[in-house]
């Protein structure tokens, strides 16, 4: 049994809290399943501003590297808010998916039963809603040339956003892999009637489409889709879209299922390799407090184990834990109707893992 | 009593008919309260194509700048999706707010009482939502060069996002003195954590806000507004932001409201020149059948009224009008509970004009 080797990126906020709930996860699956984990701990993110001067160390991007799988809690704060653009934790986020070429982030947007009442849509709305947000994460304007400059008009600022055959190529490649493990229907949203690279993005979808011909294709306009997503979330399955769009797209589509604290994202370049975060952010304001839901972050993991590890058997015994947990009545404070019944962050991973 | 001249385009799908209930609005209106009207019709988007073989004709633009504004009913449909760039409907819509120095567009997204119903958010979440979305319209991304170029790595798609401080002014200015007439609110949207636009544009609305001390600014990044849209959009009030965010949000913020088919917006230049147009599409699946919903169109005129005309009588005529209209029961097919009820178009417009 080959032991697998997880850089673990704490992060701000709450993020410390959450991963040691889920690190509890990973030693439960070694006792139950035989499997072998080695976790490397990395700074990355604020801390690593305050105690190293930079978002993304060396040392962390050489752990992250010579690791399988990343595993992060999660990053940022109004602490570093103000800082110039190098000294910011988003600027490490940028930095780290380059570097680790993570070209596609994976979204899942389901409900919990037990939380459909935390959504604002209507519940007959939501029913069935099961969609997972494809979004190109290194390209796009995100990534190309952004300066300022002066002109006879004043000073202007310019951001380039370039998209080219083969980035569309591969992550459309990866949307349709996707949606033949599902129900074999995939939505590709763009701009196409206004922006060229959206142009780009269509055709090369369409030329791809070739090679998967028993799955459903279809074009959605981003404007159009912000507005479908929340008519008829239920209609959609896959989604994919480029960096920009799928930013938007993926945390509107994260809000209507009303379960953001439990969301999980994967993050995949080439091969297996892949970092693993919640969808939700760092928290400050109760950060500390151990009162947070490391239920996102356990499920991360469960994402790991499918999609990094193949560990099928593993992830669905933390998925069914998790649900075990929720179906007999215990909710952290965020997801709770009554909060004085809230548990903590703590004896909720202790839960999970006597549930696995 | 000036005689105020307005360019009226039709357009495509249902435009025809919804404006021509907008018009018998106009007709009355100089019955009513002795104002005068000269409307000239030309021709534009689809209709244009096929007559004239571009969808923006110089004598339609002609006409436009001629006028002291224009009424838009829809233009675009499935004939013309599949025309080369220049024959494209949506080219013709580019053009025209360029043309005509439509930097603003102007979208008050507002609850119907009788449409609460057809929201699929629960009411109470909808419960006192009343927003506008203040969107740059001929700047940023859908302006600035693009094009395509053979690399190395295969064909590339770019376009370029550029904004210089005096188009960020002008729209900040005009979004501030529109929260002036409302609660004092603004919250400025973008997404300064990653694009040099971005950030120039937060640096110059806080510029600006030092001439509006008594509005209250915050800022939210698209992400995070695409979510809270969703999750309490009565805490909104004027949001203001660039062309390409603008269209998704505004887009989303039309769409939780239930009442799309009975929005109206307003693009507008420097002084009170103004292009008015229901939200609404060319619905082209039910032009012709006359059971389309003029309410959207008819409420651009009074919104017309008063921000070009500043014939506030006479708008809120109309404004009471519908609101009475649709008190006592009458419904088109699109917002009728029970459908076999419905009333046609031109019904709907006689019973607006017979309660002015
Ligand atoms: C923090 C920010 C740079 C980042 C993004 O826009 O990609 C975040 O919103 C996300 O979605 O992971
Ligand atoms: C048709 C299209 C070019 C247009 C836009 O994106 O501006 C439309 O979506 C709108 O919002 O008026």
């Amino acid at each position: 049994n080959e032991v697998k080797k997880i850089a673990v990126i704490a992060g701000d906020g709450i993020g410390p809290e959450v991963v040691a709930e889920a690190e509890k996860v990973l030693k439960r699956t070694e006792e139950l399943f035989g499997h072998k984990f080695e976790t490397e701990h990395a700074l990355f993110g604020g801390i690593a501003i305050d105690e190293r001067g930079t978002p993304l160390p060396d040392d962390t991007l050489a752990i992250c590297k010579a690791s399988d799988a990343v595993l992060l809690g999660a990053v940022g704060g109004p602490k570093w808010d103000n800082n110039s653009k190098e000294l910011r934790p988003e600027t490490g986020l940028l930095g780290i998916r380059k570097a680790l070429g993570l070209f596609s982030n994976i979204r899942p947007a389901v409900i919990f039963d037990c939380l459909k009442e935390a959504s604002t849509l209507k519940p007959e709305v939501l029913e069935g809603t099961d969609l997972i947000v494809v979004r190109e994460l290194t390209g796009g304007i995100y990534f190309g040339e952004k300066f300022r400059r002066e002109t006879e008009n004043g000073q202007e600022a310019v951001d380039t956003c370039v998209y080219n055959v083969s980035e569309i190529e591969r992550i459309a490649r990866q949307a349709f892999e996707i949606a033949l493990t599902r129900s074999k229907k995939l939505t590709s949203v763009d701009k196409a009637n206004v922006l060229e690279t959206s142009r780009l993005w269509r055709e090369t979808v369409i030329r791809i489409s070739a090679d998967y011909p028993d799955v459903e294709l279809d074009h959605v306009l981003v404007d159009n889709c912000a507005m479908q997503l929340l008519r008829r979330p239920s209609s959609f399955d896959v989604i994919v879209t480029e960096n920009m769009f799928g930013d938007i797209l993926s945390d509107e589509a994260a809000m209507l299922t009303g379960s953001i604290g439990m969301l999980s994202s994967a993050s995949l370049g080439e091969g297996s390799f892949g970092l693993y975060e919640p969808v939700h952010g760092s928290a400050p304001d109760i950060a500390g407090q151990g009162i947070s839901n490391p239920i996102a972050t356990i499920l991360s993991v469960a994402l790991m184990f499918r999609l990094t590890f193949g560990y099928h058997e593993a992830a669905a015994s933390i998925e069914r834990a998790v649900k075990n947990v929720l179906d007999a009545g215990h909710r952290t404070g965020d997801i709770a109707v009554d909060k004085s019944s809230a548990i903590g962050t703590t004896a909720m991973g202790d839960l999970i893992v006597a549930a696995m």
